[in-house]
């Protein structure tokens, strides 16, 4: 049997009826940049901040997301290739059944980024570059895991033995060695209500 | 990098902040059967129904992930329990979400069932066998498969050539040769009322 042989079976409460149920545009907001960049923090603080707004959002991490779905994949470019794809065609699913897409993962190379936005309509994607300077993500080190890649212990580690390819297009540019958090979120904010994605009302009770 | 490096970074909203906003409780209900028996007819039919009645739910479809997420899977007993697999990851993850998922797949190894089941809370997972006979599934034949798997054309076909395991403590067994669509929704209304999945009140305007 080979993939020729699936029929596609429509379901038939669509997405526009489930978003029409929950009163919000889906949508995938990505963030991407090197690890201790501030993807996860300021990914948290922004669903906090939705939520208490009524929003339905859902968090994709990639640490979470390794310790189930994608718990066979390692590191080399080939496996996070497929991880970044399999994210992608989950968070898919999500705007699919009407939720905000919160996704945070270093998702390094423009391709695989490139290949996550085709998989939802133009205005459903927004990507977030977090581009806080190797040097401070570095000192920061959250996890411990500059210091050993830089002592050889870890292979193909974004920005140490692994390439980091910056967006050309990013819908938004944070840097977290230079605003805080709270300011972060306010300017995510701002984009989504410009987007459509939350109504003028959410972005007036960002403070 | 092994996954021993990978930090578990804990959501700050939680599944129960999600269900409370949705005021509904997030379960899985699992259709297994062989292709033909009905089950994304039902699926389907309960969806709307859920769906009407103000219910968050998302359908997650054996033909329809193999568009995406597992397009990279055949049809072998690995790759059908990696496909599995997967989906089962992909449904606790909506479940998290706060959703109700209902998920139509063949799933014909009673392990992989259990895998998914482990994935989620105990009273999480609703098992819903599809158990209308073979000759049945076969003389409906909705997608030619059963034709073109008799004439050796497709191989690994459940039913045919690869075994199905019937479940042993199923939550529901349903059988589309001689119960209708409204008979089948409303049996699985009441065992999602009695589970308080649903609301009584949900379970009244059935019909």
């Amino acid at each position: 049997m080979a993939s020729s042989d699936v029929v596609w079976h429509a379901a038939e409460v669509s997405k526009q009826s489930r978003a029409a149920l929950k009163q919000q545009r889906p949508c995938i907001i990505w963030f991407t940049g090197l690890s201790g960049s501030g993807k996860s923090t300021i990914a948290n603080a922004l669903e906090e901040h939705l939520a208490a707004a009524g929003q339905h959002t859902y968090l994709l991490d990639g640490d979470n997301v390794r310790h189930g779905l994608n718990q066979d994949l390692g590191f080399t470019d080939e496996d996070r290739v497929e991880n970044i794809r399999r994210v992608g065609e989950v968070a898919a699913l999500f705007v699919d059944a009407g939720l905000i897409v919160i996704a945070a993962f270093i998702s390094p190379f423009r391709s695989e980024r490139e290949l996550v936005r085709n998989l939802v309509d133009s205005d459903e994607f927004i990507e977030v570059y977090m581009s806080t300077p190797l040097a401070t993500c570095e000192e920061r080190d959250p996890k411990g895991l500059y210091g050993r890649a830089r002592a050889g212990l870890i292979r193909n580690f974004t920005g140490i033995d692994s390439a980091y390819q910056p967006p050309e297009t990013a819908d938004l540019v944070l840097d977290t060695s230079s605003d805080d958090v709270q300011s972060c979120v306010s300017r995510l904010l701002t984009v989504l209500t410009e987007r459509g994605i939350l109504p003028p009302a959410a972005g007036i009770s960002q403070s």
